[in-house]
């Protein structure tokens, strides 16, 4: 594929097959899409209305409140232990936001950022649209479908510039543990070179804490986004932690591209971190628990399995290679038949992509067991 | 200056002398922000809460909402008889999120983009930073400040890929009448190449009908806004009207890149057209017209020359020359003896930078008034 082309994402093709079918009055069930069924926590919510109430409609400064950032600071020294100053913070609309401003920042040109296969699809295309290069390295059971330290060693080129890991990943699930990212950050920061560390499914782990990276060596760089655990999909709020050194040109690079992030936004998130809001979200996260639980079990005995338990985000990718060697195949005629739409491997990358298919437990308890159901039935 | 390397704003100095003046007492006199000094009507922010009591916070799709992109084409179709089909338009994270995407999509890596001198600077470093070209050809009061047919011809190579016109502009508030746009647009037709007409000013123009060229031939994109005539700046939220043909990838690559607009400001921004907030921007629109004319008046009056009367936007671009060589030192000078602030043109590009500074009526014209009595004084 050529740098600037992007593909297609599959699940574009799933996604406008279910609208026909729903048009048709066919009850489709989505275990396709990587986004929270909750709403945003009403705490959110209300600080949003205050802040319009308010008039507060104006821009920010590129980089963001500063009284957000503190807030960030607070909640990093809280959870994590971790003291990073608020000049480190960039506030960015959206983890997608955060991802482009460091790749404006690091990727001069031709360079090349080195990820997982499989891996989230849209990195690997901003980068394209950015004349860069992507080096993916395959990635399965054996390293939790996560980089260490040995494959970047193992596939190193000079032309890579940094490497992006996500932890929790988007499809895996799997977790990178801290010790690991730290020899990862070690071996790079002996070539001058970055890891990234996406950690926008951070809140959502299931079986231990969770963790962060952030601030814990001079060369990596953290995003996180209010999205995905916060439940502020729509509002397009996320950050970016960087080291000193960066954080002038970053900020520079922000008022040239995007100005500044949704200042409603910004005033709705510094309720993110209200006890109230993390007894809510904590709640919710019990409920994913259960969701993945369920379904892990559930494929399992239906004879589709899942290589690694996924430790959290809200994605279970699972081998269907026992029904079908045809992943998109699998999708889409699982669509036809049950009326239950997932995300076929080829989303993710080439490695295996055959072999594997994505499902999101965004939807109900109730409606992910009437979806294995129809799973079965489909199987028969 | 390399293609990756981006120049601080100069009127960041300026900003940050501001601060600190402020922090000693002094009472600056703003006239070197580009952002309205209104608050969002409000008929749009009781929009945006009544969505946030809807709980209206998920991702919309990346095109964004149909009901908003129906509701633009009914404004295109009331106030400029011009008939855009919805399906050409794409709601955008402001009008640099337009930017950012058509220039994604245009510019593969290397190619140009032809703008004037002077210019909206962050347009020129968003090209540089995706590792392409900037073509800034050099305009004066003999074309209004705005490149033409001729010029374009006159100054041709064939990299570039597109011609970039803001009207009306920023810093001088120009307009490019529409027959000179659609000649420039036949010109580059038959070069294979688009013209992109930034057209976020659109709503405020002062001394004759606004106009438009969006749908108006084949090879134009045209950028808008809901931040400046519509007061909806931290809300995030523009939009980009595109030729058919390029609607699919532009629409990938929004996917990719930055998921989707805000959706508190989509729901927002259906307000925007309504007529109750249509009267509002108009009284506000006329408040402007007063503040150009008090302006620009007193600047002459001083021996500050304003070559060309802005017919539209917020700027005053003026030439200096008669009390200085170094538009930059001037700026400071006017900041730390009389405190006002404006922004000096070395922020806009090179050509005359140094006769030029851009003075912004976005405060109360009791403000100006206050503002040019300093003026008066320091030149004295």
């Amino acid at each position: 594929m050529s740098e600037f082309e992007i593909a297609p994402f599959h699940v574009m093709d799933i996604l406008a097959r279910c609208k026909q079918m729903e048009a048709q009055g066919r009850d489709v069930i989505h275990m396709e899409i990587g986004e929270p069924d909750f709403d945003t926590p009403n705490t959110i919510t209300q600080f949003g209305i205050d802040a319009l109430n308010s008039n507060l409609t104006h821009y920010t400064s590129a980089q963001g409140l500063m009284e957000l950032r503190e807030a960030i600071c607070h909640y990093y020294q809280e959870k994590f232990s971790v003291n990073i100053n608020s000049e480190h913070i960039l506030v960015t609309p959206g983890a997608s936001g955060a991802l482009q401003l460091i790749l404006s920042y690091l990727m001069q040109g031709r360079q090349t950022l080195m990820i997982s296969d499989p891996a989230y699809p849209c990195n690997r295309n901003v980068v394209r649209l950015a004349g860069g290069k992507i080096l993916a390295i395959p990635v399965n059971e054996e390293s939790q479908f996560q980089l260490n330290a040995d494959l970047i060693a193992e596939n190193w080129n000079d032309d890579v510039v940094a490497v992006l890991v996500a932890s929790p990943s988007n499809p895996t699930g799997t977790v990178c543990p801290k010790h690991e990212l730290l020899e990862m950050a070690e071996f790079l920061d002996k070539k001058k070179c970055y890891l990234i560390v996406d950690e926008i499914y951070q809140g959502l782990i299931y079986d231990y804490e969770s963790e962060t990276v952030a601030g814990l060596k001079e060369n990596i760089i953290v995003l996180n986004s209010f999205s995905k655990y916060f439940g502020m999909t729509g509002w397009r709020a996320g950050w970016l932690i960087a080291p000193c050194h960066m954080i002038e040109r970053l900020d520079a690079i922000a008022q040239n591209t995007y100005l500044a992030t949704s200042t409603i936004a910004q005033h709705a998130a510094l309720a993110a971190f209200l006890p109230e809001t993390i007894n809510e979200l904590e709640r919710r996260r019990k409920i994913f628990k259960q969701r993945r639980d369920i379904l892990c079990q559930s494929l399992l005995e239906m004879g589709i399995n899942v290589p690694v338990v996924p430790q959290g985000a809200f994605y279970v990718y699972a081998d269907i290679s026992k029904y079908s060697q045809d992943s998109f195949k699998f999708c889409r005629e699982l669509l036809e038949d049950q009326a239950v739409a997932i995300t076929p491997g080829c989303d993710f990358g080439e490695y295996q992509a055959n072999k594997y298919v994505r499902f999101a437990y965004t939807t109900s308890e109730d409606r992910i067991n009437q979806g294995l159901q129809r799973i079965e039935k489909f199987l028969d």
